[in-house]
This record gives C-alpha cells, sequence and structure tokens, in this order.
C-alpha cells in the first residue's frame, strides 16, 4: 500500500479508537457504582457544576480564538500568502476540536471514576485511562489526517508547484496548531492556578474548611482548572509539537534529494502514524487490580509504545527512505536517519525519567528540599530554587547530545526527525497526561460528596500515579519542545536561505542576547499575572463568604426553615422532635442533608408533602449555596485578560525583530530564547513540583507532618511553586516553539526588512 | 610626554592619592569623637575584633590562594607558556594586595566613622569616603602600573618578539586578577550569607535578641562578612574587569595596523590612566554636611567623573590614535573608537540608574514587592523573583545597543573599548562601593557599643546612601563584566584564528546550551553552599547559647561576682548595697556594665582596689562571653570549604571543553554561559536588592510595619534574597568573565584538542 494510504487509514484507525475508548467510557452509566441513589444525585450535581464551568470557560476561550484566528489568518494572508492562512485555519481548528474532545470526556469520565471507586480500583483505573486515550487517539489521529489531507489539498489548489512551496505553505498548519496552544496554555494555565491559590488562601487560611470543601466558592473552578490547565493546555501544546515538528521536517525534506519520491517525503507524518498501532497495542497491557500496581502499569504501557516504535521504525525507515540521499552539498543515508529517530525516542524518555526523580519524594532531592523547611520558608525556597536549577544539568546535555547526533547523522533533517522520534509514543504520552487530571478530579468530587476513607485512598493512589506519570510528561513536553523549536529554527534558515549564520555578525551577536532576555520577560509577565488574577478571586471568594447569608454553614438545616415545615401544618409532634435533632447539625453536603431530612420524616405514618419536604430543603440550601458560576466567570474573565500581553509578546517579538532587523536578527532571537528558555522552563517546573511533593512527603506524616511549623513553611513554597509548574514552566515550550514557527511563516515577508541596523 | 611614561606617571599619582586618602583617615585617632574614655574603649574593643577576624579570615584565604597560584601558575606554564604564568603570579598578587588594602583601612575606617559620627556627619562622611577612596585609587593606581611595568618586562624577557606574542603573555595578568577574584567573591559571599544567616536565624528568632546584639557569637563574623564580601570581593571584582578588559583590546590591538605605534598599542590602559587624575578632581566634589545631602554628593562625585571622561577622552583618543587603522581587512577610525567608548561610559550610567530603580524603595517595583507581602510570603516572593527577571529588560537591551554600536564602529576592539569605557569611571565607583560596607560597619559598632539614637541615626543616613550607591555599583560591575566577557571572548576567537563561528555548525549549536546551562549550575550550587555553611554556623550559635553559662545575660551582674567582691573585704555596706541595685540589670555591653559598677563604687570614699574591680567585672564577663573567633573560624572554614566546587566548575569547564572538543566548542559554551549569565546575575542581584528594600520600607512604618505579618512575610523574602544578591548574583559576574580569560590564556592549548566530536 501507498504510503500516504497508509498514513490517511491508520489517521482513520486512531479516530475509530477513540471513539472505541469514548464507548467504553460512556457505556458505563454516570453514577454507577455509587452507594445509594442520593450519592448517585449528589455526584451528578458535583460533576455537573465542573462540566459546565469547563464548557463556560471554552465558550468564552473560543470567542478570543475565533477573534485571534480571523484577525491572525488574514495577517498571515497579507504577509505571507493565502495558501498559508488556510493552513493555519485548519492547524487552529483541529487543535481547538482536539481540546474541546480531550475536556469533553474528561469531564464525563471523572465522575465514573469516582463511582467505580465504590466497587473496585481496576475499573476506576480503566475508565481514567480509557478517557485518556479518547484525547491521546483522537488527536494524534486528527493531526495526521490534517496533514495528509491540506497536503493535498494544497497540491490541487497551489496546481503546479514544488514540494518546497506546498510545504512551506503547509507549515501554517503547525503556525494555526501552536497558536492555539498559547492560548490554551497560557490562558487555561492562569486560569487553573487563579483558582486554586484563591481557593487556598481563602478556604484554607481564612476560613479554616478542608481542601475541596463544597462550602468554599471557588472549588468547582478549582476542579474546572485541572480540565483546563492540564488537558486542553498539554493537549494543545502536544498538538502544536507534532504539527510542527512534522511542518519542519516536511520544509526541511522538500529540498532533499528525495524531493518527488512521495514516499520518503511523506516520511515525517509517517513517523507519528506507525505511532498509532504501536499505541493501541501498548493500551492491551494496561491493567491494574491493586492500588500499588497502577503506576508500573502506567510505565510498562510507556515501556512497550517506546520499545514497539524503536524496532518497527528500523523496518520503516530503511523501506521508505532512499539508502543515501542528498540535502544541499551533504549525503546522508537512511540508517543515519533512523539513528536520529532512535536517539529522539531514548533521550524523551530519559528526559522523563530525569523530571521525576527530581520531583519525586521517592529520591534525596525532593526530602532535601523537604528538609530544608526545618529551618524555614526562606531555606525551602532557596533549596527548592537550587534543585530546579540543578535539575536543568541532565536534560539539557541529552538535548544537546540529540541536537549533535541529529545534525551529525542528517544534518537540519535529522534534528527535526529526533524530534518526531521524541514524539513517537505522543498517544500514549497524551493518555498518560490526561489520565492526571481526571484522577484528581475524581478525588476532588468523592471529597466534595463526602464518600468516605475508602473510595479516597483509591482515588488517591490513582491521583499519586497520575502525579507521577505528569512529571514525566512534562519532561517529555519541554525536550519535544526544544528539539522542535530547533527543527524549525533550522527550516526557517533554509526558507530564508541562510546558509551561515555567523556569530561574529554584530546584529546576530546582539540579538542573541535580546533573544536569551525574552523567557525571562515572559515568566515575570505570567508569575505577575497568575498573581493578579488570584486577587480577583480572593476578592470574589472573600465577597461571599461576607455577602452570602449561612455560606460557612451551608449544609446545616436551619430552624427558620423547621419554622416553615411546622407553619404548613404537616409535622407531628415526633416528627418535629426528631427534626430538632438535625437542625444545626452539619452535612458534608446538601445532598446528605435532604437524605436526613427524610429519614427523620419519612418513618412516620404520615409523611409531610413532597412541596414541603422540597420548601425546607430549599429554604437549608438556597440560604448557603456560593455561588461557584460567578468564581468561573472570575477566573475566566482574568484569565482571558491577563493573557493578552504574554500572547502579543510571544507573537510580537519574531513579526517587529524581523521587520526591522531582517532575517539574521530573528534567527540569533530565536536561538538566544532556546538556550535560557530551555533551561528556564525545566527549572521552573521542578521547582515547582519539587515543592508541591515535598509539601505531600511531611503532609504523609514525616519531619513533624502536618500541622507543624516544617509544614507551613512547605506549604509557602508549594504556593511558590504553583504558577512556575502550571503557568510559566509550560508556558514557556510554547514561547520557544511559537516564535520559531511564526518565524518559519513569515520567513517571505522578513526579506521585505527595512534592515535597520544590517 | 610619551604615552608609557604618561601610564607610569598617572599610575604613581593613584598610588599617591591613596596613601594621601589613608593619611586623612589614620591620622585621626581611632576613637576620637567618643562620648568618654569608656565609650572608647568600647569602641576600641568592638572593632578590634572585626579586625581581627577579617585578618583571620584574608590569612586563611590567602594559604588557599598561595596554594592555587602555585598549582595553577604551573598549569599555565606547562600547557601554555612560562610568560603567561608570570603574567598570572603578577595580576593575582596585585589583586590579593589590592583587597589586603581595601579590607585593612576599611576595619580601621568604620570605627573611626562611628565615633566621629558622635560630632558630626559630615566628619563621618568624610572618613567613611575616604577610607574608600584609598581602596579606588590604589587598586587602579596598582592596575595600570601593573600591566604596563609587566609589558616591558615581557618585552624584555621574550626579546625580539611581535606585539601580539607580548599581548597574549600580558592576557596571563587578567587570569591572575580573575582568578583571585573568584576566590574572593565566592568565598567572601559565602561567608558574609552564612555568618548573616546564622546569625539572624538563631538570634533573632530562637533567642530573640536584636540585630547587631553583642551577646550573638555570630554577630562579629557578621560585620567581618561585610568587609569580606562587598570590599574584597567586590574590589577582586572591578580589579579582574580591568585588568581583563585592557588584556583583551591590548591583544587586539596587537593585530591592528597601528601594531608597531607604541602609543596607540597601548591605548587600552591610557584610558583608564586618564581616569585616575579625573576621579581626584572628582573626590573635591564629595562633601556633605547633612544626612539628606550624603546620597546626592555621592552621586554628584560620579556624575563629575563620567562628564569629564567623556570630555577628556574625546581628545585623547583623536590624538593618540591614527585617523584610520585596519583590522584584518576592516578599516576603521579613532572617531569611531572614541563613540565605543562614549557608548560604554553611557551605558554603564544607566544601567545604574536602572538597578537603582528596580531596588530602591522610593519607586513603584519594591512597593509592589512590599504589598505583595500583605497575602503571605509566597506572593512576596512570586513578585520579587517577576522582579528580578523584569529588571534585566533594559539592562540586557543596552548591552546589545553597546554589542551592537562597538562593533559596528570598531568590531572586536570597539567591543573591548565599550568595556573600558564603562570602567572609566572605576576609581569613583569603587570608592562609592567601599564606602557602603564602612558606613554600614560603623553601625553595627554604634549598635554594638550603645552609642543611643542620634550617632545611629546618622550612621544610619550613611548606610542608607552606601546602599543605594552599592545598587548602582552593581549594576555597574555586571554590565561590565559582560561587556568584558564578550571583549575577552573576541580576543579569544582572534588568538584561536577563529574568524567565523557558524551556528549552524553542530557542535558550536550543542555547545550553546551547554553554555547556557553553566550559570544556572552554578548558581543552584552557590545557593546550597550558603545554606549548608549556614547551618553550620547555625549550630555552632546554638552550641554556644547552650553551652556558655550565662551567655544570655552576659553584661548582668551576676550575685556571684558580687559575693567574691565582699569576700575580699573591701566593700563598704553602703557600696555594697548599691551595688546589689546593680545585679541582675541587664547592659547593652560589657563596658556599660563596667561603668555602672565603677559609678556605684566611685563615690564613697574608700573605693575597693584595682584588683578587686577587675575580677568583679571579668567574672561578669568572663562567664558569659561569648566566643566570636570560633564563628569567624566556621564561616572561613565553611565558606573555603564551599568554594571548591563552584570554583573548580568555572576553571574546569572552559579547560575540559577545549582538550575534549576544541575551540569552537568552547567559543559555544561561551557565548551561552553569557547569554543566560547577564540575565541571572542581573535578575539574582535585584531581586535580592529588591526584597531587602521591601522589607526595610515596611520596618519605616508602611504596611503595618515591623512586627506586623505583612513585616514577617517581607523577612523571609529578604532572607531568600541573601544569597541571591550578595553570593549567586556577583559571583555570576565572575563565571561569565573567568571563563573568557581561561579561553583566551588557553587557546594556545586548545590547539592540541582531542576534537572528539570535531
Amino acid at each position: 500500500m501507498s504510503v500516504p494510504w497508509t498514513i490517511f487509514l491508520l489517521g482513520i484507525l486512531a479516530v475509530l479508537a477513540a471513539i472505541f475508548f469514548a464507548w467504553r467510557v460512556l457505556r458505563i452509566p454516570a453514577t454507577q457504582g455509587a452507594a445509594s441513589p442520593e450519592e448517585g444525585e449528589r455526584l451528578a450535581e458535583i460533576s455537573g457544576a465542573i462540566s459546565e464551568g469547563a464548557m463556560a470557560f471554552l465558550l468564552r476561550e473560543y470567542q478570543y480564538m475565533a477573534v485571534f484566528m480571523a484577525v491572525f489568518g488574514v495577517v498571515v494572508g497579507l504577509l505571507v500568502d493565502w495558501e498559508s492562512a488556510l493552513s493555519f485555519i485548519v492547524g487552529a481548528s483541529i487543535s481547538i476540536l482536539a481540546g474541546f474532545i480531550g475536556m469533553r470526556i474528561a469531564t464525563l469520565a471523572n465522575v465514573r471514576t469516582t463511582a467505580a471507586a465504590r466497587t473496585s480500583i481496576g475499573r476506576a483505573f480503566r475508565i481514567a485511562f480509557n478517557s485518556g486515550a479518547v484525547m491521546g487517539f483522537a488527536l494524534v489521529g486528527m493531526a495526521v489526517l490534517g496533514l495528509i489531507v491540506l497536503y493535498y489539498a494544497l497540491g490541487a489548489i497551489m496546481g503546479p508547484s514544488t514540494p518546497e512551496h506546498i510545504m512551506e505553505a503547509l507549515a501554517g498548519y503547525g503556525l494555526g496548531g501552536s497558536s492555539i496552544a498559547l492560548i490554551a496554555r497560557v490562558g487555561g494555565g492562569i486560569f487553573t492556578k487563579a483558582a486554586d491559590v484563591g481557593a487556598d488562601l481563602v478556604g484554607k487560611l481564612e476560613e479554616n474548611i478542608p481542601e475541596d470543601d463544597p462550602r468554599n466558592p471557588a472549588v468547582i473552578a478549582d476542579n474546572v482548572g485541572d480540565n483546563v490547565g492540564d488537558i486542553a493546555g498539554m493537549g494543545a501544546d502536544l498538538f502544536g509539537s507534532i504539527a510542527e515538528s512534522t511542518c519542519a521536517a516536511l520544509v526541511i525534506g522538500a529540498v532533499a534529494s528525495f524531493r518527488y519520491d512521495m514516499a520518503a517525503l511523506l516520511y515525517p507524518i509517517l513517523i507519528t502514524a506507525v505511532g498509532i498501532p504501536i499505541a493501541l497495542v501498548s493500551t492491551l497491557f494496561a491493567w491494574a487490580n491493586h492500588e500499588r500496581t497502577i503506576e508500573p502499569a502506567l510505565k510498562r504501557t510507556l515501556i512497550v509504545s517506546t520499545v514497539l516504535m524503536g524496532g518497527v521504525m528500523a523496518f520503516v525507515t530503511l523501506r521508505v527512505l532512499p539508502e543515501t540521499f542528498r540535502i544541499g552539498t551533504a549525503t546522508y543515508s537512511n540508517l543515519g536517519v533512523y539513528y536520529c529517530l532512535l536517539t529522539g525516542l531514548v533521550a524523551g524518555m530519559l528526559i522523563g525519567l530525569v523530571t521525576e526523580y527530581y520531583t519525586s519524594y521517592r529520591w534525596s532531592p525532593v526530602r532535601e528540599v523537604a528538609r530544608a523547611s526545618e529551618t524555614g520558608a526562606a531555606t525551602n525556597i532557596i533549596y527548592g530554587i537550587a534543585l530546579g536549577h540543578q535539575s536543568a544539568l541532565l536534560p539539557i546535555i541529552f538535548i544537546a547530545a540529540t541536537v549533535y547526533i541529529g545534525y551529525t547523522f542528517a544534518g537540519m533533517y535529522g534534528i527535526a526527525i529526533a524530534a518526531l522520534g521524541m514524539l513517537g509514543t505522543i498517544a500514549i504520552a497524551l493518555t498518560m497526561d490526561a489520565f492526571g487530571p481526571v484522577a484528581d478530579n475524581a478525588g476532588g468530587i468523592a471529597q466534595m460528596a463526602g464518600m468516605g476513607p475508602t473510595v479516597r485512598r483509591r482515588t488517591d493512589a490513582l491521583d499519586s500515579a497520575g502525579n507521577t506519570t505528569a512529571a514525566i510528561g512534562k519532561g517529555f513536553a519541554i525536550g519535544s519542545a526544544a528539539l522542535t523549536a530547533l527543527a524549525l529554527f533550522s527550516a526557517f534558515l533554509v526558507r530564508s536561505g541562510v546558509d551561515t549564520l555567523d556569530l561574529l555578525n554584530p546584529i546576530v551577536l546582539a540579538s542573541l542576547f535580546i533573544g536569551g532576555l525574552t523567557p525571562f520577560i515572559f515568566a515575570a509577565i505570567t508569575m505577575k499575572a497568575v498573581g493578579k488574577a488570584a486577587l480577583d478571586m480572593i476578592k470574589e471568594v472573600r465577597h461571599q463568604f461576607a455577602t452570602i447569608p449561612g455560606l460557612r454553614d451551608t449544609n446545616v438545616l436551619t430552624a427558620e426553615s423547621l419554622k416553615v415545615l411546622r407553619e404548613g401544618g404537616s409535622l407531628t409532634s415526633v416528627q418535629a422532635n426528631r427534626l430538632r435533632s438535625v437542625v444545626d447539625k452539619a452535612f458534608s453536603s446538601g445532598e446528605e442533608l435532604l437524605a436526613a431530612v427524610r429519614s427523620a420524616l419519612g418513618r412516620t405514618l404520615n409523611p409531610p408533602s413532597d412541596e414541603a419536604l422540597l420548601k425546607v430543603v430549599n429554604l437549608g440550601l438556597v440560604m448557603g449555596k456560593p455561588d461557584y458560576r460567578r468564581c468561573v466567570d472570575i477566573s475566566t474573565k482574568a484569565s482571558l485578560r491577563e493573557m493578552l500581553l504574554p500572547g502579543a509578546q510571544v507573537i510580537l517579538t519574531p513579526i517587529v525583530v524581523g521587520y526591522l532587523f531582517g532575517a539574521e536578527a530573528v534567527a540569533g532571537v530565536l536561538i538566544g530564547s532556546m538556550i535560557s528558555g530551555v533551561v528556564l522552563a525545566t527549572s521552573s517546573a521542578n521547582s515547582g513540583g519539587a515543592w508541591d511533593n515535598a509539601k505531600k512527603y511531611i503532609e504523609a506524616g514525616n519531619l513533624g507532618g502536618k500541622g507543624s511549623d516544617t509544614h507551613t513553611a512547605a506549604v509557602i513554597g508549594d504556593t511558590v511553586g504553583d504558577p512556575l509548574k502550571d503557568t510559566t514552566g509550560p508556558s514557556l515550550n510554547i514561547l520557544i516553539k511559537l516564535m520559531a514557527i511564526i518565524s518559519l511563516v513569515f520567513a517571505p515577508f522578513f526579506a521585505h526588512s527595512l534592515r535597520l541596523l544590517g
């Protein structure tokens, strides 16, 4: 079968797999496994609020995205060409669609996971895993289908054209994916941390109520944030990486000697397509029946996927690519290309493992940070920052080695292939990434619904395994972003016709410094954005506690509602006495209260009318119900507002530099931003992860445990780490990739540069 | 007069000026102005302890330096040549000597400043200023004399040789200066922060005694640290900058068409020499008679020096350099060189002002950090980190612009000249830098001696002005380090014969990433080094409080000593009664206790024998006297031990990379380290400065003032900032410069590289 058809059919296979996994999740009734109909109703209500909040955010975000796509699409059309603009719109649309699917299934799976945890950890694991797989396969399938269909569509539109021109227009696809990733990652990152910090600072510290308590107005926003930031954001991020590194490899390959050999030309898309059946086989290895076998199950899946990919691609590469080929004046071999791919694949795995080492409390680095909390918050912070910086050592060496090996075996094409190799296990990596937030949400729902210790222990075990694999996924995302950015940079040079980039050229040297500065400025802006958005949330939560009567006692049957019931004349004295024992008693949810009222009334021969009962309960509930929706709204508005400045920085920097100073200045800015950006991203993510787990290590009963001074110090570190690990760090991935793809797409525009200092 | 003689005589002038300023300080008796002989004795005792501690540290440090100089000198001799080794030894020796002079005069001037503050703020200011000037002029004078004498000595030793070879051997001088700077900055930085953090954490938090309380065993070490870190460290740092950028300019100039024109060849040394009489004139503008005129006086001096330098150098440059000259294939003009110098001069000033803006609480950035403390330590830290990152924006733009302008007007030579231009006001900059710690020490001594509010208000005013100018000086040090490193990088390429450095060369690309990582690893190591050294200090201070009987009540006359006096039979009942009222009363110092005992006994007709009196007081003192010396010793040992790892990192990185992978890999590492290093250094220094001043802003009575929760949060930020601003940040300057000069000196050795990946 021809390569294009193979790619197309494998893409269809992925979409079918996604549908299959979605069916496996959705065929289970939402609350199957709940202990009682009341518990079921409670679960439905909470998960409904989360789902509704997530949709509300998405709809608002889509308005922004629509405006952005329209405006930026026109800019691309005018400054570059309309074919690129078309690719841009297609890429952006697919990214949006993939994010939507991922979030939709996650918000449907979380409650099913919680309910299933009532009966079996194995079933709960499987539901969360399957929902992750929906996202993983849907995204990869659509990415591959989008690329192959768009390639032929562009070929038809552009008529007789060189592969080079088609591939350059196709690069708009990567731009679309990455632009949406910017909005999703930065906006989502600000949303989730504003809600998290706001909920914690007022709820835990001021009102003294536990985490995930339903009385906290920001608690739903916090759970929405997990979906918004970790699922939609991560999905868009990795979709961007796939789209971009494929485009980079295609652009470079389009000037190779094999450019009229369709199979060889489309080899970069084939890599990702081949990953699809391999990922499908790997999912068969994801089974666990005990709390302790969840993490091994997830890791086993990833390892199987990596090994199979390494083996199958040897065969595919040697068959599809010519034995030797030329790019420019250099000659490379297909075996060399395979080595590049293998290097990327292995490096991604290693970077993931190093990330886990530095952020899990099973190893000494995090324990050292925890011990540093014994002398106070300041030493905790100092050790945490130092850990972050140090943790970049091995990943950077792996990346540098990959760059060197990739370049040596196949020039700039080799770097792009290494990036695709690293992304070869993307379907499984995404499955694992999306698994985490679903498990996290499941735990939150269990807590809010007051489902007791067994269920919570099980959801905690799922969450903990999810955190570990999320750490691996984060390292992976940074590593692939670095290689993707380098691949795009190479493609940019190819398209700009820059053959050598001399560091001794003053404009290159000066722009390297400006580039190195860029990630720091971006980090400063995003960190403060979280601070400002959190402040909005703090104000709203304080306002609700101050103005909503009885909010602190939401689930208490008030004496007033009892009076209403009596005035209705429908109470016997026995009923009245029984009800009195319920008055002022606190319940963990409104539903629990309702059940207590029913049981107090129901055992008499003269039950009150349904209307009266409803009135009582409503009175009790309406009086103290927090306005979750307003909090979601606040976080939505604040995150979209605060996103504009960092977004503008990323998009405008390469365009303005290119227009004023030309392509070589852009190249300097790109390399400079990668050099400091990759280290800063790794450091931010790992410092944040380490602080989080140092706190958890203490909460597990070490060094004085929860409530000790050491714990208080560790909580401060954790709060500092929140924006670093969930907003700034991940957004820096987008920064370096997006600046590079913008440069690649706008390369023809830079030819009209003013060359002010040229 | 010929240029060499002019340089020589101006160098002599600087040394004479230093002697003159030293005489002005030392002709005043140490405690002149003290309110009483007792106060005088007290002052002498405290300042004696500081001086003794500083000398103890220096002597130990010199042993390390001697071993290092011997070993590394032999390494240079064997791997490069013995002429470079000679230059290395000379440069290192002068740096040590300059640091010694600066610290010696500072430890003699601090007590004089305190005593003078009793009578007049103007006199106190003048003493502190003059002591700073000793350091400023001695260092610049010796730097210039060393260079010119060594140049002729090398000429004589090497016989008939090209200017190129002589200048390359002379580069060892810069290596010597910078190596000592590494030890002084890193070792001193760890010393001062270990003492500071140790004294604060036990003294303030555990024992609840105020800052600078004489009962705190670490208090002397803390004051010693100010001298060790801020005077010896800063002096060695800037001596390194001068020596290195001069050597860089000389090496590049030695391949210019004017290389046999002695005046033009030595022009780089002449720049610094011309700065000497200008600085001397500027010191005439340093007068202040009121607390509010101190800071303007210091700034006025700097501005006068900058303006005069700009004017005089126009004349000198046009006269000394040929109207046009060639380097390689490019032609430049003397006017162009002057523009480079002027750009550096102005950029240095601007970077200093930006630094002040971001670290002084008169402006909004620091106030924003202070306000962020209202929601706790975490938001304070987040805003402080963001401030640091943001504060790098303008300095980096200024540096990039200077690089571009310098290169455009005179190629790599222009960058070296811009660095020298930035350092043109070095004598005044150093004077102001050394002024700060002297004023700081003077305040500490006043506090320890219990000298009352007026004196302390005056020393606080001096200290505050010193802090502002120190901020300017820090920005200046970073800016000049960046340009110096670039100049050295250029000289390295010239010496290595690298004409183009292609970013598309895989080894260059990979090594750029490794280079960008270097400053982060160094920052991690130095931050943890401070943590570990502080832990040693905390243990010792806790140990002393636990084991020395009565330490907490040092200055309390014990009942036991009273008994001793009575048993001596020399007390009348009136005396005994009077003494009883003194028993168990606390005094702020041993001397105050002595005075109280004297006054209780002295008014009777039958005074006790001197022996008896001495016995009482000694008993009271000996019982509770902290062992200051052991704390100084602990800080000394810990700092020298913890210095080894970061020191080895800096020295070995370029040598190992060069030996394994060759000159181009070294070039990549150098540029990479500059790109992220300059931003990280600026960010670290300014975050730390901002946290410090946000705390001071709150202590000045804003946002709740001292003792509020907001203040507690700000104190945590300040402690996090301590190692960042006084150890890591300043040491990063050395990192980028030292790696560059090592590369320059070892360039011939890299020709024998294994070229493992070449």
